[in-house]
């Protein structure tokens, strides 16, 4: 974003001041990365760096670390099947203090709401949050509610936050990963993003699907359990999906990332959505799963502890880190070819979180 | 809300199906706290209930009690004399934080934005927060960013979450308060809220003013030292202004609170704006003052301990707890006269902070 091409360098007017936020922005791509690296981050100064390669800070504390993670949720329509924008939000920050090995044992939660939202509905989302919550096992412990003007938000935004402890033993990263490294999916991909975007658009498919929206921290306690510190980086592959978090990892290890294409699960209707609107299915966004990079002596120890769990039944090895391409992510097709899988660039799917 | 009249009650189509969130859910008055008590606390579950009552969650834990505090941030306009919405969300939550006696050592903070808006804006917001963190000396440690499309949110909203460590001896809480019981405040109030309005309706006054905006941390660790559990109850009056904090902390502890009205400080700006608005100085919110409930031992040091720090300095005590009228604020007036201070019922001022 703030590289100058020479048009521009003779410009009187910055660049960067004629520059405006794109949807792309959100997207969990390259454009979000580059915003968050070159706007927020230097901004808000360098603690929150961390902020842009994991999932939530961990925070060094007497009685085992502290774990802190926080999402807006802005999904759109927000009631889709298999769950709506409250138990989204709970799974989510969920997941994002487990990928840091927390145990997360409380939430916040802070509603945004437009003038004019149905009391039911808000009230229905607030339940299902709360359900989702009890599920999990971790209490919404405190809150806040803003009510702007009709136009002013769409509907209702809700931005949670999550605090664990640390498991012993956890020592997860994504700067961690090493070569040979094996890469273990927990389940099936691209069902959240084709769900929300076939309720969006009101499109039907031969197949009906549903997110894939779950707490996975229970996953995460068994694979530690399993595993323990050979267990090198988790990440759930949201925004920007499979594509991004391997990237993602690659690059914050300096490593390559070798997928086997073919031993990706992708469920039929998934697939056949996104054959239909020209979708990678490895940039699809997930609720419910996750990615694993583990030292190979631990791999079929914890795949095993991983299919042991419902999270975890459909657990796969899809491919491995190596040593060479750093920082790219490498898929070898059915065919035997290789393709490099990139991050999204932009935006395929808005508000799809 | 959930009042049934006799019109509604004959009506087949129940009443609150067809409720609809109002500015006034909003105000940090009656109708925010019907909205919590009757529609969001009964959803997220029972431990989401002393978000209702306090300004933050204590935590208990092994090494010293956690306090967690989330807030939404949505002022209009976003840049006023004395901040923006990104300092203002860093100083809003540690308050909140503070005002449960915690320490705090981390945030976090999600930010909303709306497509279009300008980078340097999303810039200048970030880097506020990031040197209100840094001057409060409590980094901002992991974060999120969505962006919505155009016409979705307004412009920008934040919100932020703030975790803290309790206060050794710290044992605050709204219901704690007892008859006898001083009421101390900070400093003048009706800054921040006049300043938002006169800024967002580009009204001049004869003087000008600024938000009080400012953390209130170190101030409470002072007021702490010299007061220990002897403070009973502290609140930043924001959103709802004093009278609203007062009511609550009367309701919570089932005290009267009787005001000095002349005692409290009113700042010229402040008072001559608030008569052409037809506004009460006690209803508009506050971002940088605070309101303490002191045993009337302990209350000489505590207020002594108050004045020795810049954000104290204009402290005065303001009025006390009393046996009668449990729930009511009740002011003395200059003339002599008695006054119920009533909690604002609707919406006066949308989107203060």
């Amino acid at each position: 974003m703030t590289r100058v091409d020479p048009a521009w360098a003779a410009c009187p007017v910055p660049r960067e001041e004629t520059e405006r936020v794109l949807l792309g922005h959100g997207s969990g791509g390259q454009l979000s990365a580059a915003l968050l690296r070159e706007v927020i981050v230097p901004g808000l100064g360098p603690a929150a760096a961390g902020g842009g390669v994991e999932d939530a800070a961990v925070l060094a504390g007497g009685a085992g670390d502290l774990v802190l993670s926080t999402d807006a949720f802005v999904v759109q329509p927000r009631f889709f099947p298999g769950g709506d924008i409250g138990s989204l939000a709970v799974h989510g920050t969920v997941n994002d203090v487990a990928m840091m090995g927390g145990e997360p044992f409380a939430l916040s939660l802070a509603f945004i709401v437009e003038e004019g939202l149905p009391v039911a509905e808000l009230r229905a989302v607030a339940a299902s949050a709360g359900r989702a919550a009890a599920a999990a096992g971790v209490p919404v412990v405190t809150g806040d509610t803003k009510v702007v003007g009709r136009g002013a938000a769409d509907g209702l935004f809700v931005t949670t936050t999550g605090l664990g402890r640390r498991l012993p033993g956890a020592r997860l990263s994504a700067t961690r990963v090493r070569p040979g490294d094996q890469v273990l999916l927990s389940g099936p991909i691209g069902r959240h993003g084709v769900t929300v975007l076939s309720a969006r658009e009101g499109l039907e498919f031969d197949a009906a699907t549903a997110s894939d929206s779950q707490p996975l921290h229970r996953l995460v306690r068994a694979m530690l359990a399993a595993g323990a510190d050979r267990v090198h980086a988790l990440r759930d592959p949201t925004r920007g999906g499979l594509a991004s978090a391997l990237t993602e990892i690659a690059e914050a290890s300096g490593v390559g990332v070798e997928l086997v294409e073919a031993a990706v699960p992708v469920p039929a209707p998934v697939a056949a959505a996104c054959e239909l609107l020209g979708l990678d299915p490895l940039q699809v966004a997930n609720e419910g799963c996750l990615v694993a990079f583990v030292a190979p002596a631990a791999a079929p120890a914890v795949l095993a502890a991983m299919r042991a769990r419902p999270e975890g039944a459909g657990a796969v090895r899809i491919g491995e880190a190596t040593g060479e391409r750093p920082g790219r992510v490498t898929a070898r097709t059915l065919v035997g070819a290789r393709r490099t899988v990139d991050m999204l660039v932009g935006e395929q799917l808005p508000r799809i979180c």
